[in-house]
């Protein structure tokens, strides 16, 4: 019954429920000698915290991460990266209610059929709080991947649909505002929306995209481990995930082959990319880009029936402090796993420089 | 620089070019006393086969499979399961044209760069051939599920969507008509549709729809490996997928949580069904649906501009026989992988009974 | 570089220098539903614990361990068990004599020349204390394998070898002593010579030999996996280990078949063992046993030469406070690692029931 | 219940029963662009041929190796190199008095109970001929690995053993006789001693020596996947194998720290090498030696006592064409895994060259 393993040669295992005693994980297979930015890690978890905005759950938490193996003097040793961030925040209280009840469209049920028992307090290992473990292996694959640049945004809210081109945004300001998006008409249009929702007691969707630069070409393995594949599986397993695509995604579908190749200029690039920077599964030197569909956050502050353990139906209405879109605070996550893909890749490669 | 395997114990590993001696696999992890249905294997394969109506590519290929190992009187041994499947029509001097020559949006110019070298005789190792290897995997791990219904379909063609719920379909006609779509107008319409576009030398994307019923709750595991997650890969690992979602998808990411979250019955079931039968990564029993979106067929029968390995602009037009669009073949490969994913989380968990 | 995971669906993946902030690891894939005795855990580490008695060194290390996920209300929960066990005892000074230095026989000059760094404080990453998180795992595992029974003991220390078959030997008696033989007169014969080599500042060698009862038929997979290859690579991962040997072992390669063959009884047991439990890697249900022959610790307490970081040659001397004999101590470190095997074979193989 | 794959980047799959349609495999991860020297490859399986002397089994199989994929023009694409070796000399019917009844200390009862079923003929999956495909797979390792030589010999056939240290030994001469030892004097007396074996129906064990030379310093991982401990899985993995030790091995556990250290040069090499090049599990550029143990062949042309698959006890006697002492024959294959287990190690490290 494993599975919280992500990577082949830049692995990372985590562990921990919402409300034990911490959270964390090992990266095992983080080369030696990478001087980390500190500050850098700690501003990723920053993106993710709670309570950093109006927009966001306001439950209070550090996230302070504790690095306990694998860097000595300031730079990696090639030894596993042991890190924890512990749980200050516990309040098992606020939980007992749904000790024996499931929450509709969440994982209660589930976990409860698998495994005959599970840790109710805010979700346990079901919770997005496992998250924060991958935010802080994802910054470190970031400072590994130096020129190689990953850029994730909110590019819609519910139906709100932000229809720029990504090459006509200024990622500089993706952190300009609370919602995380590069365009500032957008970014008001999106933050009004999850107000106006989080007013009715209710939650909403929305989609990131993220656009990868610099990337060399040749990485990603044929056929099952192709490079968008892996992408594809790491945005699905962050918590409320429901689609991907990249290139010219669901779209392409409807196109012709005339109208959807690219064409090659005499260097290797392409004069359009709808192939979105992967060929076979390699990439090919242009810009990946990809899209990652949420859905609403299942917690919403109105009365719903459900059932109990025994199948009794009973009346139940989130308590609590939660998200009403969990897209501003899923940035960091997407830029994560793009990192700790684009690393393992990277590794898996001998012929591909680090 | 592996990447040739699918699954976790139960595994495919494949091989072979399009234009070698033979393609074919190993299928490590069957479970012994499997009986197998060797015409429903074949059957599977003749579903995949070139040549097989007249919206597909001509060439003939009886892509038959020779079974080396791990059988012995009709069972299954535990032992691992050699095939292979002889390549017959090997016609080198169609592919001549394009030895030095990169196709516009295929991974001639990708493997060239990732490994200095390609078998340039029709795509080699990039070729959808290798798909008819997970087809024979797929057909045996269908026979391992059982009860376990698995019900892939075209669902548009192009710009033309079929907007039938899937419990509206009758899966029995998916393969009444050339296109796969068990609704007889909207196959019509498709079939239509794809004749025309091969008038006009260009080829076109299409979607399918997959279904798998009976699929017993606990199925999945948290975190990095969830069930969905898997599916994803699988699906994205195909030849020119280029999208996946499940259950609501991308018009999931539109809306409210009240409108989102599926209620409970009494007995676990749920009255709708949005989140596509899998709740964190888990099966929660209901039927699990996605869709798979194709984009065309790189190679067209129009002239294009593109260039040589010496960075030469040259023209080129498609020659042979190629797919107008790859969803009437693809189906019976959704239904590999989805039964390859499924069959290993059947083996992954102790508790799930076979 | 990854290679800190053992196994396969019940894996341990662990971190942790020997003078960081602290020790540790994650378990994947233990069952739910399974209550712990932490006392019996915490036993485990008892028995490996520096300071422990007088043929052993003389560092005082509490090694408690905490355990931070995956158990709750006292039983495991079928998610990631991340325990950690804090280095209280750093001393860093003890080691500045050895930072640019490389100790013969140790892994400082190997270390370096991998990783171009390493954590010169006690050994690092390379030092025994990493062991201290797999007794632990170990002591999880040989409590899900419930009537399964593993005894480890010293066999030889030096030139002296109990030449008992284990048949004879009454393994309760294992702890009644410092050195871990069960017969009472080589448990002094072994005590004095430890303690006589202690007096020269030297160190010595010896064997430990482990018995594994009551296994079920069917454990182990062919070919590549095979049960005692598996335990073999386990044995061989510990430190300071040099060889590997079950059932007859060197023995056997001097015998001839007629001698050497295991008759059957009607129950499908065996009259002899020389198999050593194991038959074409898989467990046949017979008692399996094995030896594992540690080296002299490579720290002596006596003058060598040796080399510094820029290959002059300098003298030095052990400092501190070392084990003169490891076998005492790395008997619970075998008893753990044969845990973990088999409790990963009992999860590989559905048909063996848990 | 998979495991019949070796290797983590380096991977070779085989599949195949000894008396099934065909043997083979695929390697997936062998780099692209290294040309092959097919002869060197064939004249290893040459060198584990039955029939190719009188002191092994007299049964005549070309043992031919077929490439099905992988490689193009004469070099290796970076693609899965599929390869098959057709079964010829089938002959079923010298098998059919073993379908039930369990032969003694070999792998027949424990594959029933495990799998419930075997294919009977000739020990089906745990024969020993599924190791040429490792003989095929390990060919193609060394001719990755260049300058680094593997040498493989027999240094004892029962209770016969060579006291030669390797240094003083001529590799070139290993094949210069039937038993493949580079010391004549000592290869007269081990055929003479398999002839007597032979002549009395019977069978004996021996032991076969490795030296590795030129491997350069950093290959392994540290902890679990150390160097000396997966080179001590692939040799357990070889059919017949009941021990492993490297370095000063079984008799390193005898001696004092003091005579057991190895002391340095100015240069980084060691004057003495107990350690067998290899400290804390990774190479130190020293040669690597280590011995392995083969148990006598069970099959003996004499009479035994065993058991059907109802628990009768039968009197079975050995028939068809068997060998001695599986030693002269293995050579080959030790030296197969052992290139196996370098050239996977080779590509973990990117630090390291190829």
């Amino acid at each position: 019954m494993a599975g919280n393993t992500y990577g082949t040669l830049f692995k990372l295992t985590t562990f921990g429920e919402s409300h034990g005693k911490a959270i964390g994980g090992i990266i095992d297979g983080c080369p030696a000698g990478l001087e980390l930015d500190f500050d850098a890690i700690q501003k990723e978890l920053e993106r993710r915290k709670p309570g950093q905005s109006k927009i966001v759950t306001q439950r209070k938490e550090p996230d302070t991460v504790d690095f306990l193996s694998g860097i000595f003097e300031g730079k990696t040793t090639g030894t596993p990266i042991g890190f924890e961030i512990v749980n200050t925040n516990q309040k098992s209280k606020d939980y007992s209610h749904i000790k024996d009840t499931y929450r509709p469209s969440h994982a209660d049920y589930t976990y409860d059929q698998k495994y005959g028992t599970r840790d109710y307090r805010g979700g346990g290992r079901s919770s997005a709080r496992e998250t924060a473990s991958r935010v802080v292996a994802g910054a470190i694959a970031k400072q590994l991947l130096k020129d190689i640049k990953i850029h994730s945004y909110t590019s819609s809210v519910g139906e709100l649909e932000m229809d720029i081109p990504y090459q006509d945004l200024d990622f500089s300001k993706i952190d300009s505002n609370d919602v995380r998006c590069p365009d500032t008409a957008f970014a008001k249009a999106f933050i009004d929306r999850i107000k106006e929702i989080r007013k009715e007691g209710d939650t909403i969707g929305g989609v990131i995209t993220c656009v990868i630069q610099n990337v060399p070409v040749g990485l990603g393995e044929p056929v099952f481990d192709k490079l968008h594949a892996e992408l594809g599986k790491a945005m699905l397993s962050i918590n409320a995930v429901k689609g991907f695509e990249y290139g010219s995604g669901f779209e392409g579908a409807k196109m012709k082959g005339s109208d959807h190749n690219d064409i090659f200029n005499a260097d290797g690039s392409t004069k359009t990319n709808l192939s979105g920077g992967v060929q076979g599964g390699i990439s090919n030197g242009m810009d990946i880009y990809f899209k990652v569909a949420f859905k609403p956050v299942a917690t919403i502050m109105q009365k719903q029936d459900t059932i109990d353990a025994d199948g009794n139906v009973v009346e139940m209405q989130g308590k609590g402090r939660h998200d009403p879109c969990v897209v501003p605070r899923a940035v960091p996550i997407v830029d994560a796993m793009a990192a700790l893909v684009i690393a393992d890749f990277m590794l898996r490669d001998k012929t591909v420089k680090l």
